[in-house]
């Protein structure tokens, strides 16, 4: 895998990172992003009850403008107790501080082995340390790597009126990684000029069909979060929920975690095969996300693929054990263009050509057709692979 | 892993196997029990809704008494449309042909590839070639066999006023398997007199806190089936609900399902771990079994356990996606004596210690206390190993 070159600029947001030693690795490990102004700001997290200490703290403080976003990675911050609270409000004290706001203008992410307290000593030395500057937003994308083998970033960039706006986000995460809120660690920064209700909106729509269209192994993590800051210096005309421009910066926002999200995918731990898996002719979107996702956890389809085997009957029955609406003998599955099992019943398919294709290429399609109406959805995932173990197996505590 | 010598032979019933070349290797892949006279039986069966064609014919059959179970191995007649079904049919009457019983007098299970249909001609001339005896279950046990290394099979006796029973039974099983309905194929076959209401009674209560508490992989079978029956040849006296001679049979027939489980957990495909995850002090027993389920489910935990490395705070993580009732800040865990976390802070635990207790026992043992009550469970599971994962990337549809 190659690290993708995009400019990950976005006016009205300075960023940096810096090593300050809570990485054993001692490789960059503490991310800033500051605002020239208060941002409207929305974040989605976690909905794991052990989450981390840092959560609660960004929950809260998205109830107002934000300023900066800090973020480090080595230790998760969760289940550390109450010295975990400290920590989490110590380092917003800590930010505030060195760019002149409020405590609570800072949300803190934080990523890497759960139960384990972070320095602060090290945090404060790495917040006061960190060099500012256009072109950071990229380094803080590499600083918050964990098991991650590349980065991850997207970009977009739309008209609103006369004005040219632009989506840039980064994202972490190859393990631990369910669809379920907020999946890992997204961060997405743009100058567009919206509400805060409006961007809450926006990214509610945008992380349903990305991150919460994502999982690797099934596993929700202590401390996913995805928030997004809107720097407003692009000076386009006011948005309202009902305007098309608005529709076009959802749209620019949800291409952009989507891209994100197939990343993550892509980078899954020990993965070997992108999968994305697509559910159509659903009764509901909701019905066709749920299928998506029961075949896209189902840690026997995810060994066929990695073994390249059209082994299409795990897939009807990871169908099979949800309740979505489907009459059994209506439903067909496609590997890829190959149609395996059409209405009910297995097709004369050519094995051998199916496997090739699994073989052959590093993203596959999955498609389901329930025949049940007309909505669909899309999951993306990857395979599961003895590299999956050996990480989990090995990665210490 | 060795085999284990259990004398499973239960007045009332005659059994065997025979090699009838539905698995390519030429092993024994068809197992006929017989009774001597009408039974009282009673299934518990998958949920998926791509259930294989024997299912529905099993549950409407089960609405009266049964002579016979046939089970055979190498395709599991699911996803295999109407054909699928009529072989189902053709099985149970060649049956009925052979020891002159009605066609829905008899119940058949069915595992192996799904989406492949079993041969009916190699069938039937299982049927007609099998030589049925007293010792015959345990054949039957070895038959059903596909990508488990061992045959299980458990075994209790009580006496119910002067009359000793026997309760004996046989599964099979290893991947495919997750905690809802009747996971696998278990038969268990007891002498006891009793009417098929009660019998009912006592195999879901057996079930729910057996198969159904045994994950491997989380991932449900169209296959699975819990099945028992009854000779009646002990001549107890009538049971009645109400009967502690009831509540005898019921824990006899809980401990025989219990054990089978456990077995399966055991031989779990590639494991090289039995856990056994106890959640204690929950508000209900249901939340005990959702919280131990969400651990045993989590491959993140499988992988650690794999790893000897006494990562709990996957385990927490896990505790933290459910919906039980519980205080985050008063929940412990133990990894055999271990404690590692209490009162929702990490304990000072050396974990070299832990560690070593991992590599030297072949079954370990994870325990939750919730501090929300007074109620328990415990679901089985095991390791998520390399091994699996190449079993399943390479087990040929």
């Amino acid at each position: 895998m190659t690290e993708q070159a995009i400019d990950l600029r976005v006016p009205g947001f300075r960023a940096g990172a810096v090593a300050c030693g809570l990485k054993p690795s001692g490789k960059p490990d503490l991310g800033l992003v500051v605002a020239d102004a208060p941002c409207a700001a929305a974040g989605l997290f976690t909905t794991n009850r052990f989450a981390g200490a840092n959560i609660p703290v960004c929950r809260e403080h998205l109830g107002g403008p934000i300023r900066a976003l800090l973020v480090h990675a080595g230790q998760a911050n969760a289940c550390t107790g109450a010295a975990g609270t400290k920590v989490a409000l110590s380092s917003c004290e800590a930010v505030a501080q060195r760019i002149g706001a409020a405590p609570n203008e800072v949300v803190v992410g934080s990523t890497g082995v759960i139960g384990v307290l972070p320095d602060i000593t090290k945090i404060r030395a790495g917040i006061a340390k960190v060099e500012l500057h256009d072109g950071g937003i990229a380094e803080v994308g590499r600083a918050m790597m964990t098991t991650d083998l590349v980065p991850k970033s997207a970009r977009a960039t739309l008209k609103i009126g006369g004005s040219k706006v632009t989506v840039a986000g980064i994202a972490k995460g190859s393990g631990m990684i369910q669809p379920h809120m907020a999946t890992m660690l997204s961060y997405v920064f743009t100058d567009a000029r919206v509400p805060r209700a409006l961007l809450r909106r926006a990214m509610a729509w945008s992380v349903e069909r990305s991150f919460n269209s994502l999982t690797v192994d099934g596993d929700m993590s202590t401390s996913d979060m995805a928030v997004t800051m809107a720097s407003g210096v692009a000076g386009n005309a006011a948005l309202k929920a009902t305007d098309k421009d608005f529709l076009k910066l959802r749209d620019a926002l949800g291409e952009v975690c989507t891209e994100l999200a197939r990343a993550v995918a892509r980078d899954g731990e020990g993965a070997t095969r992108l999968v994305t898996v697509t559910v159509r002719d659903a009764a509901t979107e909701s019905d066709a996300r749920t299928v998506a996702r029961a075949i896209a956890n189902s840690n026997l389809v995810k060994c066929a693929i990695f073994g390249r085997d059209p082994n299409w009957g795990r897939i009807a029955c990871a169908v099979g054990t949800t309740d979505a609406r489907f009459d059994p003998a209506k439903v067909s599955i496609r590997i890829g263009e190959h149609p395996v099992f059409a209405a009910g019943a297995p097709t004369k398919v050519d094995k051998t050509a199916v496997s090739a294709y699994m073989k052959d290429n590093a993203e596959l399609t999955i498609e389901v057709r329930l025949g049940a109406g007309k909505e669909s959805a899309s999951v993306y995932t990857c395979d599961l692979t003895d590299g999956y173990v050996r990480i989990n197996a090995d990665y210490t505590t």
